[in-house]
Parts: C-alpha cells; structure tokens; sequence
C-alpha cells in the first residue's frame, strides 16, 4: 500500500530538513501560535507568522510552505488566510489545512470549505473535523475527540480523491491517505493530548517537510513520524503534560535519524 | 460561616471535574491564552477558545463553563464577550467575570461595568481591581498588586450582594465571599504572581468546577483550592518561575483528591 | 568608547531594576506576548501588555517604558503602536522599537518607518532589520539572520546620528552604538536563537532597563549583557531550547548583580 515510501526515506527526510531550515509561514491560532514557532525552531525550520493581510500573500509565494489553521478565526486573520492559500496555490507552496474545532461553528466552518475548495496539498485534523470538512458528520468538541482514525478513513478518502490532498488523521495512531495509498504511524503518546497545540504544531512541522524533495504522501508521513517518535522519547522522561511540553522541544532538536529510523512504526 | 462546605466536598469535586472533562470555553487574553488552556488540560477539562462573534453565542450555550477576561480587549474580542455572556446567562452556563486591570483604563473598564450589569456566576479578580468594579478605588497597575483580599472585603461583599456573583478576591490568602458566607484559602507560593497567567488561568479552572455539582460558593472553593495547593507542590521542586510553570501544570495533572484535601488550609 | 560605562554600572543597574519593579507597556506580536511578559516578571520588572486604541496612548504616560514591536501587526494594534509612541514622546517615556521582520513585507515596513520618525529612545534588532530600517538593505526571513552585527554597523551610526537612537544589533557578539560610542557584549548562546522571541523579550528588557538612573546607552548595555549571561547559565544545565527556554527565566530571577558582574564581557 505504500509503495512509494522507501524504508529509508523518512530519516533521510530529516536530515534534509535540517540542512535546509525550510521556511515556513504559519497563519494559526493564538492559542498555539507560540509552541508552534517553537516545535519549528527546535525540528530544525524557520517559523515566520505572517498573518495580515497585504502581507499574506506576498509571503505565501517566497516561503517554503504554509499552513492554516483556523483555530480562532478573526476577521483579519481570516482575510489573510484566504489570500495566503490563493497565493500558495498560484506560486506552488505546498500549503496545510488544518480545520479546528469545524462542523457546527459558522465561522470558521464556512472558511474552512472555502480553502477546501483551494485544494490544499494536506488536510490535518482529527476523526470528527475530517467527516464534518468531508458533509460526513457533525464535528467534535474542538480539538478534543475520542473517535478513532479508522472512523474517518471513508471521509478522508473522499477528501484525498476530491481534491488531491494528502489527509492526515489524528490519533493513537494516525493515518495518512492520498486515495490511492495509506499508512499508519503507531508512534505518539498520550500526553499530546493534553498539551494545547499537541495537533496544530504539528500541521506546521508538514508544511515544513511538504517543502522536501518526494512525494506529498512521503513527506507528511515522515513528519508525523517524526514528531510522534520525538514525543515518545520526551514522554519517557516526563513527569506530566509540563515537562512534557519542554522535552518534546528538547527531542525535536536532539533527536537524529538513526534514532527516528529505528523508532519510527509504520503499519 | 462556611457550613455548606463539607471536609470532603473540594476533593469530591476534583474526582468529579476529572471523570466529566468539563469544557470550558475561553474568551482571554492574548497574554495568557496558551497557559490557560494548558491549565485546563493538565487538571483533566477541556478547553475551548471560542472568541469569535457569531461563535462565541452559540458555543456559551453547549459549554459547561465560560471565562471571560477582560486583558487585551480588542474589539472584535469584546463583541465576542458580550455575546457569551448574554448567552451563557440565558442558557444557564455559569460564566466567570476576570476585570483585568480595570480602574483607570477606559476600555476594559466600560466593558467589565457593561459585563457586571450581566450578573456573573463569579467575579474572580485582585483586591484593587475588585475595589474598582464596586466603584470604590481606582484601579492597580496589571494584574500586579499590593493590597490585600481583605482590603477588597467589602467591595466584595457589595459586589456579591448586588449582582448575586460568588466573588473570589487572589492573594497570599485568597478570601471567597458570596454575601452570606467567607472563606480564605491558604494555600499557594509567591511564584505564582511571578508567572504571567498565574491568576488569569485560575479563572478558566473556577469555570471548569462551577459546572459541576455543588453550589457555585463551594465549586469556587475547591478550583481555587485545587489550583493553589499544586502550586505549593510545584514550588517545592521549582529553581524558579520557569520550572515553576513547568511543574505547576505537571502537578495538576498528577495531584490525586486524597493529597488535595491533606494540603489544603481553609480558613 | 565607552567612557560612560563604569565598570559597576551594569550590575548597579540590575539592582535598581530589582529595587523599583518598573511598569513595562509592550505591544508586541502574539508569537511572543508570553515569553515576554514572563522574562520580566522573571527579571525584576512588572509588564503591561496594554494594545488597544485608547487605552495604549494614556497608558504610554504613567509606564516606566515602552515596547513596540511590530511583529504581527494587526490593523488594531497599528493604531495602538502609533498612539503609545506618540504619548511615549510627549511624556518623556522611554521607548524601544524593535522593527520585526521589516523590509520587503510592506505593512510592518510603512509602520517602521513612521516609528523612526517618531525617533525612539531605543532601537533593537537583528543586522538585515538594521540595515532595513535604514535605508541600506532588504531586510532578512523575519527574526532570522546569518548577517554578523558588524555588518550592520554602518547602518546602526546612520540611525543613531540621524534620530538620536542607541542602536542595538543581536548577534552572537551584540553591537550598542549610539553615535559617539559603541560597545559589544560577548555573551549569549546559539540557543537563543532556537527560541521564538528570544530576541523579542529582550527588547522589552531594555526597556524596563531604560527607566533606570543612567544615560540610555548604559542602561541598554546592562539589559543586553544582564539577558545573555543569564542565557549562558541557562544553556550550562539545558538539554535542549525548552529546557533552554524554562531555565532562562529561572535564572533571569536568580542571577544576583555579582555574578553577572563577573560574567558580563564587554568589548
């Protein structure tokens, strides 16, 4: 099924980012906007959060990659995020959508369907979000959701085939489908759930690894492999969510690709 | 003076927060947004930062809590406060009133007197900016202050008796006051006015254990309770604000009802 | 060149900081409103991050000192900028820009130079904003640069003649000019620059140092080797830029004047 994913590709991935420091424009929440510049720094990439508009988009065509997440959705914000997608798009910037908390907010439900129209080179989210961005379902309670990846997987594919997107789906362990392939990551652990922006960070380290040299499908699973193997190490040396939070930046700067390599399960 | 509060309510309650993951949604400062959510996750509720007009309504209405902070009021922010309140008292949904730093500044002041009209389940707040709102004092610098609770007693006192809010008063000894009944916690360390949030979080946990059942008096008993012994706990293993923070958040998670109710001091 | 600079003053200074907790307005982006606000706290100091129209300009009156920072420039927090500069001025307040990310992003560009018209007491940045700023070059990817200060130092005399700055340019080796003199602290650590707002927080540093009893060009000097001795110690127990960035805040609390005396390297 993922024939394309060579078995060495994913640490070779990393190295690469780390020799180009990719740089990668964020338009996120304000709850994350801090964490994620710093999941950024510490992996290795460049964070730049440029979200107003008239600044958007002209930035959207010289960075390596965007993501947008719609997290809390400010007039403004929502202004530059639509510019910033329009501008990837024309340039050719591999752009992430990530739809927070969508299904029965208007707001930002109504935004969200708009950049699907886009067609996003990623859609990252969980379970709930991927069935209310695909009209499957009614949404989730924000970021929080108990469904499993596996629940979501018709929806995500109907996404992938519809729009050409790579669908990232959130869970303890995440699939990855481009309609014509999928792959799960069996890494992770359970205190990202309880760091806010455990998700979002994460939508921006693919916006970095999407910039790489291979296939889409490729490079988002290399990203969530390597965050999630990244939190595995951080997690055996935690003593709760706090310590956590500052390990994980800690191994996403330290971990190399030998030991992403030996750590990283795909299924 | 506190009859309706027995021994073992504050722990129950804790039981209780952590078996129903109460949501909780945010309407806070751009300041302290990511630890509050933070705060919320580590003590086992669900955080969602719905600050959109045209979200924030609707959302006020499914919520099991809502805190509105008055700190970085922008203005679409303070069309998105007024909407959840006004929906949060129509709907039920205890909601907490934090009045950041009013007194002296025009916007925010105009705001928290606007959102006081509204009846807040609890105003949680330091004692110069609680002298404010009552209309008897002009205000402190920030969330920094040097007063203490019982200075604000009767500011206090008017403001519960008028407005029928529990009013919860930080400080070295926090003093909760709901008109016919006081109590003070003392627990809690002096980092915690050393870590921006320290209080503005605790109004999202007072959020959280309100919706749970018990009387509003005893609901803002235990999250200040709760919120100030982890404290404690984390300050004995902190070299500083920064491990501090780190080990706050670790401790909320980790803190067990039976060490909770062994710690805490009520007065 | 730096006749000025007794060799005391520094620590002198971190003192007096300590001594009167100075009222710090920032308005600052929403990266790293955070890791501000707590560097101060940390510090010494008492921030404010007061941002919106009509409160700004009142504020920027009875501050010690003021930041701008025009990171995430918001069509809102454009006008504060513009009326907490402008009450800075006519109050006699000092205050920094720190002119983030300015040179082909034209929105944070206009605001900038409208800014150094203003002329502020304080301009902090990194070498390709310098020249930027000055009329003398592009400008860089944001926060980030490969540029040596020394190659901004041209441009730094430029800017400091022209409008009466003190002129601070980050760099492994910081360069302080204000016209007739310059100095250069040899302190810090790569890890620094792993940090979002490593280089944000320490222009609101400057400016808390910046009410102080001693001429401008002293008082930056101070902030700037008081932030990065204390990120030298920080670095000497970090595993990592989170536990960099949790034990910079530590020791930004407990650093005491003589060890940052003793550590502090001017050239």
């Amino acid at each position: 099924m993922f024939a394309r994913l060579s078995p060495d590709s994913p640490s070779r991935l990393l190295t690469q980012l780390r020799a180009r420091t990719p740089l990668v424009q964020c338009l996120t929440n304000t709850v994350v906007i801090n964490f994620t510049a710093n999941v950024l720094l510490a992996a290795g990439a460049a964070p730049a959060m440029v979200d107003v508009p008239g600044e958007a988009g002209p930035f959207a065509r010289i960075a390596a990659g965007v993501l947008v997440n719609v997290g809390t959705p400010h007039l403004e914000q929502r202004e530059a995020i639509v510019e910033a997608a329009q501008a990837a798009t024309d340039a050719g910037t591999p752009w992430v959508l990530d739809p927070v908390a969508i299904g029965s907010l208007p707001v930002r439900t109504a935004l969200a369907r708009k950049l699907l129209e886009m067609r996003p080179t990623v859609i990252r989210s969980n379970p709930s979000e991927i069935k209310a961005l695909a009209g499957m379902g009614g949404g989730g309670r924000g970021t929080d959701t108990t469904d499993s990846p596996d629940s979501a997987a018709v929806a995500g594919r109907h996404l992938a085939l519809g729009y050409g997107s790579v669908v990232a789906i959130s869970g303890p362990v995440d699939l990855i489908i481009d309609g014509h392939h999928e792959v799960r990551v069996n890494n992770g652990h359970e205190y990202l759930t309880r760091v806010t922006g455990g998700g979002c960070a994460l939508g921006a380290l693919i916006a970095a690894f999407a910039s790489l040299d291979a296939d889409t499908f490729s490079t988002v699973t290399a990203a969530i492999g390597f965050y999630t193997v990244a939190a595995e190490f951080a997690a055996a040396t935690a003593s709760g969510p706090g310590s956590f939070q500052t390990a994980l930046l800690d191994r996403l700067h330290s971990t190399g690709p030998a030991e992403f390599a030996e750590k990283l399960r795909l299924l």
